[in-house]
């Protein structure tokens, strides 16, 4: 299979070692963490030096292979190892569906291949990852082919977090239908909402969009509703964290509101995301974990006190959209129209096939 | 009259200075400002020293006294200076209509003194500030006791910016409301908006409301939707900088998002402003002028740079919540209800008997 370009890269494996660009720095300096254990793989999930869902799951399949590498024993010994790293690796953030589903791949690809060489099953585990992170630049290509066909010539196109290069292997999901629709000469622009606690949007969208010469305008989120009104927003595309099997989507804190007021608006609100976003166990939203992160986020920016030392602070880091505000979810395997339930049997082949 | 306490007086004036609490510094610090001219005065506006539609109603008289107290000629000369500082000050800020309101009805006292005295003329301008400032005191305590009827034991109630003692003359209007519930000991919470980009909500509610001991929560503008839907919110009040004839109302950035989202989850949303905030000339939201502000209010935070540079900003500082998602409007006349039309007949008899 020939894996497309991608605009950057921001996760790279080499030497057995990941480097990771570290988002938590960016737009200000571009900086790599090299990840060389289980243990940095997991800190750097958990303290968002990488994030965005499927990011998080090829890290994730990196960090499964680093915990095991060096391991010394037997096959027994091995798949229990095996077990635990999955365990331990999965507890880094709660939320995101592709860091389980990157996991349960590796385990089921180790389990499934009838090999009792440690060695050999060692390199099974680090195929697999490599496998997962390639998957996802062909599966973000299509993302773009099918989110690029929902709009036209002048559009201006909304978008929340950042659900972009950055969040996968280096096209986006999201931000793959700008691309696209950059690739092919459509002339569009995007509103991007800074995403408030942590900047998404004003650091990482903003970054990639000006790298790549999209015209984009930056906004806070509480300014979308009276631009909609306007009639300045053609559209809303945003990413996704996990996907229950009715459609509800939980998605960057932030989201579920945007989805409203484009239904209010008359706006069309797509969510892209590929297959392995979608959460088979989770029949709806209800089923979906919602992070609570440190108020420190919210209290304060870049170290500097915002809000009165000891006020209490509400910070979920998403929220769960329902589907009959989803006007379409865009896949790899084409755009799932409502009435959901129907149209998702094709993720449900695709995930259970694999 | 007897002139109410207020919890703070962020405006004071003695001996030809006009001292403000500097609300660009909150929480971190309490520094004074001290304006002896007109031009300080206005600076203090512009650039939001001084903030919130009735604080800068006040502010602004003051200002007027400052602008003409070292005049010296003849009447014709005085009533055109009057007229030339008015203009001046006016155009401080665009949107708060509580600024012109200050202005003319000085201008008005003072027209209608048949006094030709320059000094005694020089102290109508003045006695004029000082009952705009009185006034406001007793108009905010009055919101406060019609708008603390609205809500009940165990209520949790959402506000947006802050439209508190800050904003006014020290009691506020929608944070009089929660004053009042306060003073009434009837049990209640908040949740605050942190409103971006200014975070007058985190640097300013947050702290009038640690300050006063009300229980509060500060969350990022995104999240208010997902706690509607979760049942955590029983009701919105906000502030307003100007009210249009059939109850269209100005108010920050935000606003109009909260109102959308409060009326699609069943939840009462009120406005607090006194008759001083009301347009009679602005037949519609559509005649509201809304203000825009410098791009760097977004793309940066205390001096840092959040956003790439050069990154293409939009930041308008208000916008227009369309009279049909206001459930009230909280005035020194009591709680006036759809439709507007028809109640806003008592702020006209107010507006037109002075």
């Amino acid at each position: 299979m020939k894996i497309p370009k991608v605009p950057f890269s921001p996760i790279r494996f080499s030497d057995g070692t990941l480097f990771l660009l570290d988002q938590r720095k960016l737009p200000s300096r571009e900086l790599w963490l090299a990840c060389r254990t289980s243990l940095s793989v997991w800190k750097a999930i958990r303290h968002m030096a990488v994030r965005g869902a499927p990011a998080i799951g090829i890290a994730a399949g990196y960090g499964f292979y680093l915990g095991v590498k060096d391991f010394n024993g037997g096959y027994r010994a091995f798949m229990k190892a095996l077990d635990k790293q999955s365990r331990y690796l999965d507890s880094a953030r709660p939320t995101a569906r592709n860091l389980a589903y990157a996991l349960e791949r590796i385990l089921n690809r180790v389990s499934g291949s009838g090999e009792r060489d440690i060695k050999k099953l060692k390199n099974e585990v680090l195929e697999e990852a490599k496998k997962i992170h390639t998957d996802d630049i062909v599966l973000c290509r299509k993302i773009g082919e099918y989110g690029s066909a929902l709009f036209g010539k002048g559009d201006t196109i909304l978008t929340h977090c950042n659900a972009g290069g950055l969040a996968t292997s280096g096209y986006g999901t999201a931000l793959a239908v700008f691309y696209t629709l950059k690739e092919k000469k459509i002339p569009f622009s995007v509103f991007v909402d800074e995403t408030r606690p942590l900047l998404q949007g004003a650091r990482l969208t903003a970054w990639e969009l000006t790298k790549s010469g999209i015209p984009a305008t930056l906004i806070c989120d509480n300014m979308a509703a009276s631009l909609m009104r306007d009639g300045k927003i053609q559209g809303v595309v945003v990413g996704a964290d996990r996907i229950a099997m009715n459609g509800d989507t939980a998605n960057k804190i932030g989201t579920y509101g945007v989805a409203v007021l484009a239904k209010v608006h008359k706006i069309p609100f797509y969510i892209a995301a590929p297959s392995t976003t979608f959460d088979l166990k989770a029949k709806t939203g209800k089923d979906i974990p919602i992070e609570e992160r440190p108020h420190a986020e919210v209290r304060e920016i870049h170290g500097k006190q915002l809000a009165p030392k000891g006020m209490k602070v509400f910070n979920p880091s998403f929220d769960v959209t329902p589907h009959r505000y989803i006007s379409g979810i865009i896949t790899e395997a084409g755009v799932l129209k409502p009435p959901f339930s129907f149209s998702l049997k094709k993720i449900k082949e695709i995930l259970s096939g694999k």
